[in-house]
């Protein structure tokens, strides 16, 4: 594809993509093809010689869009949100245009330093304290991950790396914390029976006395402690753990803190929110994603340690082919995580936080938060539904009850979801808590305006009426 | 940012992006700032206030472009290439404007499908056998990783993921292995004393007969081999582990063989190259990376599994949230590795093997190829340069010799490097082969061409010439 070709097919797409994010609510929220569909009108073997590319992007339209659940709708309402913003887009096509692959400060000392610019930025716009570092991580997964690793190292002196497990190590988390937790807990070896699930309280928070009596139980029993991941947000019910009084524990036991805000740690950048991570100057490390409530398209993951030197010690792998004549005096981000190579991220970041700037950010993440507090009450003043735990944020967690035993609610609400879901105009997705299937709304997509929350509580209403006429 | 300034700045960046792939050759292809100097630049809080884009494009080209490392410079012949293409590049644009993200089969049916039907495109491409199933990663490093992570709980019977290491488990690669295998024995828990290092012969390539030895003393002493790692393609010089009999001994005594082709496994869609992975059928696991040398913008990483059940059993979760009604009948590929989200980078494959076509492709590497062997042979028929390794697709691994005695000439290549570094022309790194400074010539940028080649040896040739006559 030469210049005049790039240029062409590239102010179609710029289009196309401008058309796409205004035009986005005349699709179904979550696609609706059936399993194997998409496949089943795709070639199985690669072609042998060239194509054109309108042909492809016919295809795109045909075969693709169907199968496209679309994260930047305005009822998206699901999981969390991923949302991105014009500004991101065309950070991501610049880096992809550029090419750049920042392993180490050399192979693009721009990417390196960027990063370290605006990720510091978000260090001031959440209130950590100076000192902390922060690196971007694909995803809270990665960054959890990251931290479950260096708080093995520290707690045995770099002995894991070295001789591989000598004797278990315990790590501790509430039962509402992310899949994630157990995930990492797997890949670093530490084995899933040594992951203690702390209880919680009745708004899904870990309890802190719980903590440190099951940190004194494995102490008693000769199991060493290695780290405490607390989550502010949980997946669930958007669940704080109080970072202040577990950071305490944390730091008398001498045992790493990771926190685990991946989803709510932007709100932080709000005053009226910066509770929410108090204590946090405890910790060791701490995650949010930008990719999930900042307007920066996935992957972004901001990562934050207190101690680098911990963490690049961790990773740290010294072959002479990777070998420059200033790594005495730089960061290469090689050493901060897993992956050696690094896509230019910190580009996307920067045009997000100027073109918005902080109170840009601030008055969106509002909007969210205001919108979810709208439909709280809504559902609330309508007898029939049950508000399932605080609503801190944007997430609404609830159920249909209208009287019904409790035998039959769960699945109640399972088809109720069903039904919502059908209407393609918006997106929800569900979790148990106590064991109660729950519905969770979470505002989050930048263009969610009033009218999509009202018209979600519309059919919501409507749906609940026909389930509970017709059961 | 609205339609139309999204719009407007869209075309702009199609343009500069345009423009740039063409005049790329106008910059020094490694960035000359100093450590600092970027970051000296920027504004060291965040702005509390929208700025307009133009005065972010203008910062983008005062402060950022001097501090790229252009890897897409024609001039690019360091580590390995991470090459892109226009249609790649859209690709990417057109991923980040949908913002899906993948993480299980509905919340993007298309992103998984398409996955799957590119990677299996991939797979018979490069001669894998039916049946293998292929996932992207973000890097080999990472897939390694998960190689390692699917090798210590087959062997295991899935228990370090349940009860952590009970007893030292052993991995196998050869010297010249890359440093994502220690990166990934140390976080998977292995230790790094579990990692037992295989002599290479005179090529550089494992002995299979030393791995043999090894795995069978481990076994004399009560210690259980887990993985082997054999390399297709090392990063030092290119060398190629003969993957028939290492896979033969794997199959012998019941041990995992991941082959890390991520440089060479390209190659293999030429018949001519096809030798490289013979016997990688006897193998557990494979990876190449499309994002360095298939013209697929970094990052997307093609990883291979024989039984994929094995790999989605060291990685499954099962949180209520993420439960969806056609989990066992889809792919959800939240479980094929690390992390949780996931970027739907099947698309910009697509776009490649599309638009270039299998036959595109191969005209592509086997241009890179002649151009390396041109390269070698050039400097071989001048008497003063010695060939370090055998060119087997497009590394040249040499050093200057000039009949200066052995302890001077580690000094020489390393001045000879810079010098040739710092004209600007051509960026180049170096390696160690049996502890000697080796310089290394890769060719696989998209755009380099036969002048560029001959460009190369004109400035290494004068620069030697120049400390020859110095020293």
């Amino acid at each position: 594809m030469d210049r005049e070709k790039f240029r062409k097919y590239g102010y179609k797409l710029v289009d196309w993509v401008a058309d796409y994010l205004e035009t986005v609510e005349k699709y179904p929220v979550k696609s609706t093809v059936e399993p194997g569909e998409i496949k089943a009108k795709l070639p199985s073997s690669p072609p042998q010689h060239p194509e054109e590319m309108d042909r492809i992007l016919e295809d795109f339209e045909k075969i693709i869009i169907p199968g496209i659940t679309h994260w930047q709708h305005p009822g998206w309402f699901a999981y969390f949100p991923a949302n991105n913003s014009p500004a991101s887009i065309l950070g991501e096509l610049l880096a992809a245009g550029l090419g750049t692959q920042g392993m180490v400060w050399q192979t693009s000392p721009a990417a390196t330093e960027l990063e370290e610019v605006v990720m510091d930025w978000l260090r001031q716009m959440i209130g950590l304290p100076e000192g902390w570092a922060g690196v971007i991580q694909d995803t809270a997964s990665t960054a959890t991950l990251c931290a479950l690793l260096a708080a093995r190292e520290k707690v045995t002196g770099f002995k894991v790396n070295e001789t591989g497990f000598e004797k278990p190590l315990r790590v501790y988390a509430s039962r509402e914390a992310h899949s994630s937790v157990e995930k990492g807990v797997k890949i670093a070896g530490f084995g899933r029976k040594n992951l203690v699930y702390i209880p919680v309280d009745d708004e899904f928070a870990m309890i802190p006395g719980e903590l440190e009596r099951a940190i004194e139980e494995d102490l008693r029993n000769g199991l060493q402690p290695a780290c405490v991941v607390a989550t502010v947000g949980t997946t669930s019910s958007g669940a704080v753990d109080p970072l202040r009084p577990i950071g305490e524990i944390c730091q008398k036991y001498g045992v790493w803190l990771h926190v685990d805000a991946a989803y709510a740690g932007t709100a932080a950048i709000l005053p009226e929110k910066r509770w929410a991570l108090d204590g946090a100057e405890l910790a060791d490390s701490l995650v949010f994603n930008p990719h999930k409530w900042m307007l920066t398209n996935f992957d972004c993951s901001a990562f934050f340690v207190k101690d680098p030197q911990v963490l690049t010690r961790t990773f740290e792998i010294h072959p002479e082919y990777l070998k420059t004549g200033v790594d005495a005096v730089v960061k290469n981000f090689r050493d901060w995580g897993i992956q050696l190579g690094r896509r230019f991220r910190a580009l996307k970041l920067w045009f997000v936080l100027r073109t918005y700037g902080v109170e840009g950010i601030k008055k969106i993440i509002r909007r969210h938060i205001h919108l979810a507090e709208i439909f709280r009450d809504e559902l609330q003043q309508d007898g029939r539904f049950e508000i399932m735990a605080p609503v801190y944020f944007s997430l609404v967690c609830f159920r249909l009850k209208a009287g019904r035993p409790e035998e039959v609610l769960n699945e109640l609400n399972r088809h109720l979801l069903e039904r919502v879901n059908s209407t393609g105009k918006l997106f929800m997705t569900h979790t148990t808590l106590d064991g109660k299937y729950t519905l969770r709304l979470v505002v989050g997509q930048r263009t969610t305006e009033e009218r999509h929350v009202r018209q979600a509580l519309e059919i919501i209403k409507e749906k609940a009426g026909e389930l509970l006429g017709s059961s």
